[in-house]
């Protein structure tokens, strides 16, 4: 792996303190921010996350707040899932588009108030499209970034981990819920949600002065459950499928071919941009669309690239994450396959920096 | 220094091969991008930059292109400089701000024609900015990330080197302006530009299918002036007062703050974004500005993170980039100092993460 160069450009987070003292051994950069991605390493962090209970720093989940009486009319201008049954206190998954249907981020947004709201990004600078949005169509709404940086806990131990340190009640907090806790006299958006399939929750820190209070309180109030720094684990993230904006997908792909296309409400989400081409890729279907590939062989080189997916010598899709899975004892990959080829069982092959490979579509992830 | 974690979404560029063969050690992540920051140490790295010609994978500099009838509306509507008196073949440093003077990102803006241009980009993803401002005043114009990878030549021998692979005219380019030249039968956007103080060109690869042969056909044509592949160099842009938009400005501070003025002109710009609020800091002028700072003491820790600038214990300013200059023999440095301590010669002391040292301001940088 080489060496990152440090510059106040790959913006630190309130917990890369607690993340250094850790040991992290490598990061990306994820919203210009580093995010950490090895403690001990990959295969160890992802035994760890599925046996015990992690806490990630992932402030680089930015958000973009939305504030004033124009705010709830210009989050669904932004996403063509049909917002209008949502409540305060829910956490929607939104695919978000350009005007051709084309994915610019695939965000959560959370309902604070009508009037306010969270959008907890990917990695692309979403601000700048809402920003420009608001802007064009002169709405009567603030679009800024909060000093908000979201902490993780995730694992089989989270709602044990999270008890301790915010109260009993936060077992109670159903899936993509969130409920306001206290930690130190501050009240916390405490969000059942998070990049694993492991369970667990999301604390909105706002305020980066309890950023490392928090952390410390975890770390301190967990010992016993065997509590460690984490990330998001390249190997658990892929075996479930989960996808990665920029890895999986980007601004070519429509929230269809992502297997989003239950998130489009196009005939009911009035206003929303990218209406019209949703409309028609709903009518016709994609042409092309995720899917679980299965890889053959030994360890695979890093997947640093698109891997073209092949049959017969015509390209067909791509991989584009890929990883050993000690668990499922074989190659996990997320791929881009056309319909001609999608189907379970499809016999195709791939081309790595270091060689051919046999790959297998499946229709399923492998939790 | 950390390691990286190689991902799909770190988008290799079409030099990577290159850049890999001639031994890159360390990169940085810019515009979701690989940027080479080192390859042989950047001390040498710096004298060889200052002394004979470098070929820099600069593809990180992602191009945003404007395309039809309204394409120098919006282009003038993104920035406070005047273009009007603009002719193709020029390139204009244009900062580009929000409503409220903020800069988002501070381009180089190609004008290949009066209905396209080209925006070549700082790291941030200033096409969502673009594309909502289109969409949001329907402009008719055309947003997108044409498949271009610029190339810098740099160095003091870049006239003799590109003349090799270009011709003889290429010396005449004058600076900001650029030809188009033939490359293998495909003419390309050279221009004398580029990312430090020594001079030379920047050449729009479009098509990456020639960007190997051209990386290839440069190395080859300047053995014998010692040409080698080369990055931005983090001494000598501090050493000359080059800018990195994230590192020493963001969207808190205005083009006046960071002495870019002169390229504000409000009063007869008209139409461009942020024109009331810049009007505003026009006339009363910035209370912060950029300013060299020397740095005493020996070998500074990495600038990882903004270092407050010090006055009797209280915070007038930031350094955000810093290093020790072996031409100088001393550490040179980038600030943003307040009004009251922004005069040449004035001290002040900073806090870095291992402890405070001596600082000076100067007005002008080293170069």
């Amino acid at each position: 792996m080489p060496l990152i160069s440090p510059s106040r450009r790959l913006r630190r987070t309130p917990f890369s303190e607690g993340v250094e003292a850790a040991g992290v051994k490598a990061y990306t950069v994820y919203n210009h921010k580093l995010l950490p991605t090895v403690f001990r390493s990959v295969e160890e962090d992802y035994h760890h996350l599925k046996s015990a209970v992690q806490v990630w720093d992932v402030a680089v989940e930015r958000q973009v707040e939305l504030r004033g009486p124009d705010a709830a009319r210009l989050m669904q201008m932004l996403t063509p899932r049909d917002l209008r049954g949502m409540l305060p206190g829910r956490c929607f998954y939104v695919p978000i588009v350009d005007e051709t249907g084309g994915m610019l981020n695939d965000p959560v947004a959370v309902k604070l108030a009508e009037d306010r709201w969270w959008i907890s990004i990917a990695d692309s600078d979403l601000l700048y499209w809402v920003k420009g949005i608001a802007n064009g169509y002169r709405l009567d709404v603030l679009v800024d970034e909060p000093d908000v940086s979201p902490l993780a806990i995730q694992g089989p131990k989270a709602d044990d981990l999270a008890a301790r340190v915010f109260g009993e009640g936060v077992r109670d907090v159903r899936f993509f819920r969130f409920g306001m806790f206290e930690f130190q006299g501050r009240q916390l958006v405490v969000a059942r949600s998070g990049y694993s399939k492991q369970g667990g929750f999301e604390v909105y820190v706002e305020g980066a002065d309890i950023a490392m209070p928090l952390w410390n309180a975890l770390m301190e109030a967990g010992a016993d459950l065997d509590v460690h720094a984490g990330c998001p684990n390249g190997i658990e993230r892929v075996e479930g499928g989960l996808l990665s904006y920029g890895n999986d997908m980007n601004d070519d792909n429509t929230p269809h071919e992502c297997g989003l296309g239950r998130f489009c409400d196009t005939q009911t989400a009035i206003g929303c941009m990218g209406r019209d081409a949703l409309l028609r890729v709903a009518k016709e279907g994609p042409i092309q669309q995720i899917r679980a590939i299965e890889v053959a062989g030994g360890p695979l080189p890093l997947c640093d690239r698109a891997w073209p997916l092949m049959a017969k010598g015509k390209r067909v899709g791509q991989v584009t994450s890929a990883a050993f899975s000690p668990d499922h004892k074989t190659n996990v990959a997320i791929g881009m396959v056309r319909m001609t080829h999608w189907d379970e069982g499809t016999e195709l092959y791939l081309e790595t920096q270091e060689g051919r490979r046999d790959a297998l579509v499946h229709e399923n992830f492998w939790t």
